[in-house]
């Protein structure tokens, strides 16, 4: 019998490369592919070290049962947790030493798989901590330029009609350590963590703004949150009244605290932080309000000194979580190359992987259904011959935005501005299957 | 300022009803739909019973700071948890007092909303508990008629091909109480809690057994648990063939122990066990292996005293959850009627709504993209008058097939049989806003 270990695994190629450095095509491993009947023989035959046993035989691969089958299990539990074994998939802290509810966690990308970030590890981003909030006694208020100024409580809004939708959230400032001079070498968790995925349930704005009635010359709103910090943005009326959702569900179940619960904004392809959390006020305006969170941060320094503010949708972003800085390859063969892809603009069109450091490109498979301002997942075999190469992918949006290498990215801003950063990401992969950031 | 309390919440229509006892177009609601424009002024006129208060008074709508924005809040965590006011949200158990391994645990489906199941709150059915394997030593075989008998580490599974879907699980015997002659006064929870949904990740299974090569004459597989009870199933070899997956991860992170961690089956609108955890031995046969599990339960026994074996993809099948037993309406006027509908044959095509016990129905929304073998959330705006009314849906699948009525479905089987029962649910609302189940 075969024993696929690590070493032997998949050592033989699923038809020809299609781009440089042995890139598979995407459709290799499909079922009814014409690569695919062909292919899977050479793989066998390619495989682990050991040579098969017979079966039939004394337990010659590990038919008698294991411990786990002999001795009764654990019994059941309210809440699940993930296993023991899996104690690393948590996430990372960024925190001021002097104001613990001021910082960020991260969401550990690479070793998640899919599109869904589980709700214990969506990523955080606190101005002054995670409110306790009594869903009894709160209430959300609409006021501003309206005809009725409306005062909601929870269990009002529990009545009203919902939508549920798939969408990202990411951090202005994710990634911003990729924006310097010099690659970080940390995990994707450590550089793009502030990114996460959820399924969000909750009331289509336009339906609590509609009912306050907006007024003639109202053309922006002010979200606040009820945390210490106040924190607070100016969202244009378009986009309030647009996509946007008063979101009180999150993967199923209500909100959790470090996401805004009760209930808190979701503003799909914007700005993490317009995503205000733990809303208390809504006020509609005739401009931006220039609070504190979209002046002192979340702005942008430019080549001639002055500031861009408002510049909130995100462009088109992808980057590769396997293999990255510290998923290595354990010897060469097959892998499959997986990462995540994302705009504010829409859905994803495509996604180009490279393994020759940009010279050759061919596109990878996109995880259907493909949706709006969501986590995508792609995914392209590769055979790695076990020499140096140079990973990148590129994604292209459905409005054909394509995102910029590190330099265009860089060429667009005044030097240390890094927010938003959507730059090309390059893993370099050393003849020991080590990956660095270069 | 008006006040939106649950007494006088929307008490005005949106657009004239559609059928019977107040429900309403499931596009009353959707942006730019006809009937909005006109109906939200109606509503907010028909709103809360406090007077609107004028603006720039000293806090008459509460503009002053809760105390949560003076006070700093929690720091961060690598784990989330759901907010302590929702301690209730949780599974509930039916576990054998002398086995307590041996039971089931509930998806609260009434208190959730969306489509996707967290992790946490994943229904679970074991046979003899929740073994604890450590994923450095387990193995999966991969034996029988096949040419190249196969074990595979789970480190060496990491580097297949994966996919992503989400797919419903649902128990074999979910909502067996409602088969009964008394239709049991329950919650969602109580009656149907043995379905959930999640964002599965793992390997085609096709991969792995073209990889070891089926042998001519093959026509099913055995697939066994790690589990202390041995759980083991026959699945089709066409079903093993298509679009199952060796699924590895479950809403974006690794499988929890409760679902088979480190890997499971899933098998997409099948039976529940057929999904088998703990996976650790497939064996290839040339016909079904008549395991315990699918002879001592899991097979329904027919009016002419046989018993019907194999029976194994799930109809279509829906319930509405908003309203249902034990979440009761407030008071007369506007609520959203919500609900989950699902199918093993493929997706959900329509669900219908009636208010009048079966007399006239409207089509319901559809949460898109409805996904193939997934839960689908469907959602309906109804003005109810506070008379008594019965509630009841009925999903159709993208195959035709018509979700049957409780008398059609019951008239199939011998008395007593109470498995892959999906007869329409009854929900009675009296003058007081209380469900109950008829």
């Amino acid at each position: 019998m075969a024993r696929r270990g690590e070493e032997g695994l998949l050592r033989q190629a699923l038809g020809e490369p299609v781009a440089g450095n042995g890139l598979l095509h995407r459709r290799a491993f499909l079922r009814g592919g014409i690569a695919f009947t062909g292919g899977m023989a050479a793989l066998a035959a390619g495989g682990g070290g050991a040579v098969a046993a017979a079966v039939g035989q004394s337990d010659p691969i590990g038919l008698d049962s294991p411990p786990t089958m002999t001795t009764p299990g654990r019994s059941f539990t309210p809440y699940g947790v993930p296993a023991a074994a899996e104690s690393d998939v948590v996430r990372t802290f960024n925190v001021n030493p002097i104001a613990p509810g001021t910082g960020t966690s991260r969401t550990p990308l690479h070793l998640l798989n899919g599109t869904i970030t589980p709700n214990g590890l969506h990523f955080e981003r606190h101005h002054n901590g995670v409110p306790d909030i009594d869903p009894a006694t709160h209430e959300l208020i609409i006021h501003g330029l309206v005809d009725r100024p409306l005062v909601f409580t929870v269990d009002a809004l529990m009545r009203y009609p919902m939508e549920s939708h798939i969408r990202f959230i990411e951090c202005a400032g994710n990634s911003g350590a990729a924006a310097g001079t010099m690659p970080p070498q940390n995990t994707v968790q450590g550089i793009h963590g502030l990114l996460s995925c959820a399924e969000w349930t909750g009331i289509p704005l336009n339906v609590l703004l509609d009912e306050a009635g907006v007024q003639a010359g109202a053309s922006w709103i002010l979200a606040e949150g009820a945390d210490a910090a106040g924190m607070s943005r100016s969202i244009p009326l378009d986009k309030a009244m647009g996509d946007t959702i008063l979101a009180l569900y999150q993967n199923g179940e209500r909100i959790r605290p470090e996401q805004g619960y009760p209930m808190r904004l979701v503003v799909p392809g914007f700005q993490g932080n317009i995503n205000v959390k733990w809303l208390r006020r809504i006020k509609v305006t005739d401009g931006p309000t220039h609070t504190r969170d979209e002046t002192s941060r979340y702005s942008e320094l430019m080549p001639d000194g002055t500031a861009r503010q408002f510049w909130l949708e995100f462009g088109p972003k992808s980057v590769i979580v396997q293999p990255s800085f510290g998923v290595n390859l354990t010897g060469p063969g097959y892998y499959e190359i997986s990462g995540l892809a994302w705009s504010g603009a829409g859905r994803i069109a495509r996604v180009e992987v490279s393994a020759d450091g940009g010279m050759s490109w061919t596109d990878a498979a996109l995880s259907e259904p493909v949706q709006s301002k969501a986590l995508t997942r792609f995914r392209l075999p590769w055979r790695w011959d076990g020499q140096p190469v140079v990973l990148m992918s590129r994604a292209v949006d459905e409005k054909g935005q394509v995102q910029p290498t590190h330099e265009a990215w860089k060429a667009q801003f005044a030097p240390g501005q890094a927010f938003m950063y959507n730059g090309i990401q390059n893993w370099a992969i050393d003849a020991n299957g080590e990956v660095s950031n270069v």
